[in-house]
């Protein structure tokens, strides 16, 4: 039931997106990872993003570079929260492109962009989803910042 | 227990942020609105953050413009999803300030932002993140998906 | 045979795309209009993109913008050249936004991308690409340089 | 008759033109490839613009850096289609000012534009050109992207 | 001898020229204005670059908006050193396109370009390269910064 | 009662920050160093900015990469003069996030920022402030800066 | 002793300056008003620079738009603290010029950099400089920033 | 009388700056090499700007990096056309600092820019200058151009 979908535009994206897969296994969150392309696999896109919410997906993060328009496109088709990554591919001007071709969205169709590079942050804000209605991952998300908290304060006591 | 906080940095925000009210409202979300500055009330923010989530919210929707601290600082006390909305305040250059300093967040810390002023999506994303464990809530955002559906239908005919 | 279609995502999006429109038309080029919205009406944008190269048009002209998906997703779907017009929507970033999410299409999918809500010079590159293989249409194209250049001429004299 | 030109402003941009020259070959295309610098030739841009058409090509592929001044003036010189490849080249800013000389003509003179060194997509975009008059092209263009979306359904069944 | 020759791209380009044409006369330099279109007469701008210096001009501003290729051509065209005036143009992304496609010329080919929009500096130039030969300009060169500096004493009088 | 504070979001900021250490303690000023994440040390952070100014602090350096709150965040909490160090971090958008939302602060809470990195100018700006009221600090600014000077004349005999 | 100058490029900055002025009067600190433009009258910036710290001054604020060198240029001169703040000029391109020809000082040559147009935040800087040795000052810092709250919440309050 | 200046503001600048001297040499142009800091020796830069037209200087070339306000000084200092070289040193924001600061100069007081790191053409423009008076410099730069016109024309042979 709350199983996050994990899906970006190409195979050299994984290094990315690996982060987001990690966070998610480390709160016990079960995880479908998946290569899905608008611009090469349209019939695809179009399926994942039509099906996503009937099969048991809580939420999609959807990670892509340069003009990204997975993302995008799965908020388009899906009703459930999509949290988009923008990846700063090879192609990429600095990552401008696909931060903006993801976070730009139109009124009515939002995409909850995290930071370039950032698929950590979209697994902890996936789990952060999925938290606001269960206890006990919300319990892990409060000790997970603890932890945080705890590694800022060696680092400070070994200066 | 689905109630959604929306705060701003400043009354000038209000505008803008009426967007994520009216859609939440037009959803049957109870919605809680209120001023909290981080650069001004730094102690609100705090209690703010910090009780967010044993006060019944599901999700915080803070807008900020400029130097924009507040999703951020939420995000730091809260383990709610925060969602960000960047203003383009009067001071703002062209909005990039507000967009970068409410994206780019450090991994451990996400805010889930959405586009320049755009509180609407901010709701509507806030929707999406209670749809996705109420199913009535889920089936709203079809309807609503539906409805923008007809209306470019609609204004196609109208050409 | 050498039909244009001219789509765009928002009827807001007319005024800038009527040049396209009656640049086509003055050179007597077919052109059929219409809506289609990537986020809104993902199957009329499916339905669209699939079949614009059986249905006798020659090039697809597309208007967007923010995060513009449309121009990209119809290249996806369509064998056929695909104009990408990238427009200064309201909630737009200066432009930025449009454009970036427009060009910086992946290798294999391209867009044949004109200046920002430079509509006018789309539809005359869609003349061109016709043409390119109809001498008539050639000639046309000739004979509008022809123009421009005795414009200019009277422009200076008239300093 | 369906020739293809590929220009561009200096030998050091053939590492990133060579992607147009080769997808062009792999569709059976002639290509006939030469530089012409805008700056350094403009008797031989005058000559190349001037004369494209009357020599049997259908488009000119144009790749320049910096202050990207060839597609534009070929462009300015010839009735057919142009496309324009914004080179990164060394001195460049980050590519924007390749981008922006190439992208941002006035009405009148289209320049097709693709990503910065998308000269693959260049490639593709005057196969698409021809193919948009020739059914035997167009069909090669279809089994082209079917290739594309095999490849990445390979790449995430090896997941 | 000494005559400045000012052109640029188009007539809606004057209202920002004429503070060149202004400086220039004030400092009793013979100028002479002109429309010259790199995109839409680029015969004319081939005649005035090849000719300029057998004309009798001394330096050529020109000003030009979006992707601004008339002052690098005179320059690709002519061995006189050329001023280039980035326009703000109704089109130009906040003028960043007039500015990069003047200023960042490949080496062997200087434009010495001035601020947006910055014609009156253009035509002080102007005189300062005339002046660098011609004792007679370089005093008033001298005198006109010393009125410079009487104005902002007596602003500083009035506070 | 001299004592300078300098503060950073994360041990990697280190590297930059350790020049306003060594440049403070060249001027024999105490400094004192610690770890302050906003993001990840809330209450640290709390504790840190509301009682500086009563620890005996003149001044706080705060440095910090990507939506940088910790400057901002600390001059809300102190009355005392605050200057920001924009880090250049791996996950950064080329420096423009940290200088932005470091820079960009609402009128009535100030931050005293310096260049990307400038961690160097952030303690000598810091033993400005200090020196503006004690002659004994000014004297060695003076100094510092003629130091400046004899170095630039020396590289330039050696040239 | 605690005087605080107050100068700008042109009378044309006094009304984004006046900001400055009046909160510093606010504070009950002694400024003194002057025009000093670093292109316009360079002697008048040097007097001024090499003289301020014995003329009573404790910090220099200093506004300017465009390549904007005052600041910087005083800050060469000077062993006192600079605050300096970036005017958006009519000639500015979106204010970046001015910010990054003040920000981006060298090693060695702190300029105290402001928001965009952020003359009350440097009033406050200078006054919260003088306050790091003046209790009196410090104390009147304190009772502004709980102004600063009382007016947000009260705006809560009305909401 | 012809002599060119050419300074900058540190020795680090000199690898960029040679390109100057180098072609400057090779015109035979006498060149005057020099490191002038407009923030670290501020005399020198007074002294250098103020007598550079009577030392016999017909044009003056300033390299800086970041926030370069030498050329621009110079500019203030002296009636002679000088040109101002961005530089892309180690801390600069992609150079963007640099071009700025040079360009962007207010009304009255012209700067000749030329490309980020564009060194070899400030020679090639401080050369253009003087030709624009001297017979024999003009020659020089025509056949200068012819030359590249040559080696353009040999690569494309042996592609």
């Amino acid at each position: 039931m709350n199983k996050v979908g994990v899906i970006m535009g190409s195979k050299s994206d994984l290094p990315v997106m690996q982060d987001a897969i990690d966070i998610l296994k480390g709160f016990d969150i079960e995880v479908e990872v998946d290569i899905v392309s608008a611009h090469r696999t349209p019939e695809k896109l179009f399926d994942y993003g039509k099906n996503a919410h009937t099969r048991g997906f809580a939420v999609v993060i959807a990670g892509a570079g340069g003009a990204a328009h997975l993302p995008g496109m799965i908020a388009s088709l899906s009703p459930l929260p999509v949290i988009g990554v923008p990846v700063k591919s090879s192609n990429s001007i600095d990552g401008w492109d696909s931060v903006l071709s993801i976070l730009q969205m139109p009124g009515g169709v939002p995409v909850a962009t995290v930071a370039l590079n950032g698929a950590k942050n979209a697994g902890i804000l996936a789990a952060q989803i999925i938290g606001s209605s269960d206890k006990c991952v919300l319990d892990k998300i409060v000790a997970y910042k603890e932890g945080l908290k705890i590694k800022v304060n060696e680092s400070a006591k070994n200066l």
